[in-house]
């Protein structure tokens, strides 16, 4: 049985610690689960000049949230690889004026095929699809595209 | 004749105190002309753990300059509205491993049909592209839908 609040913390401090934009985002890993994750931000740390959230802050919590899934999803399956968004397409449905909150949840099957071929081949695009719900509302809607990569074994 | 300069100074002055991920993101404005913009921002700031740069750093320079070529056209026409960007996607081609510059190109008629539409009817769509190269090639190609609001006169 995994420690998940152990990956949390792990995940959590990595970003904070090698990636300074995600210090200045000020998120906070709140769900790490088998087939879930989501990412916490608050507005005054995204602000932008209209008084809500950010949209480079907002696409920013989703990038890494997916990442984070995929990061997840790797470890619960003890393989060793790099995570690379390729492309991705957001689609701001509804201004965020508050603090927020961004779930990524995995189906099971689509996570299998994908992480089968990385084991086999070395190399896999995992999508991901991340939101923003404000008040039971679909704010954000995050799709990207996740390279997963093997470390080739030397010799 | 318009002072590009101070209207350079202005956008990067409004960004960095209006917005708190754009002074973390440590953008500068390079160009500032009729029809393009560019940004420039410094790795140290931007990395992510593997040593190159965020992909939501890449995207936040792509989303904040787009915005600033529309604030760009808004200002050289004396009109006065609210830009947000509504849907985006962001093709990452190559890793960036440096200091970057992301450009925008305003195709001027496409430009002035939809500042026509928006002058007319109070509300445009505004597609805009941006690119991030690097020594000759495209690593970055961002594509954004900004839509602009004019302010409703009182009464």
């Amino acid at each position: 049985v995994q420690n998940f609040d152990a990956l949390a913390t792990e995940l959590q401090t990595t970003w904070h610690r090698e990636i300074p934009l995600a210090a200045a985002l000020a998120i906070e890993v709140v769900t790490c689960a088998p087939h879930e994750i989501s990412v916490r931000a608050p507005i005054a740390a995204n602000r932008n000049l209209h008084g809500t959230v950010f949209a480079g802050s907002l696409y920013s919590v989703c990038v890494l949230t997916g990442w984070g899934m995929a990061w997840l999803a790797l470890r619960q399956r003890d393989l060793a690889g790099s995570i690379v968004i390729a492309h991705s397409q957001i689609r701001y449905r509804k201004a965020v004026a508050d603090d927020f909150l961004c779930t990524c949840r995995a189906t099971a099957d689509a996570q299998e095929s994908s992480l089968e071929k990385f084991a086999t081949e070395g190399r896999a695009t995992v999508p991901l699809v991340c939101t923003i719900e404000l008040e039971g509302r679909t704010a954000v809607t995050f799709e990207g595209d996740y390279v997963v990569r093997g470390h080739k074994p030397a010799g």
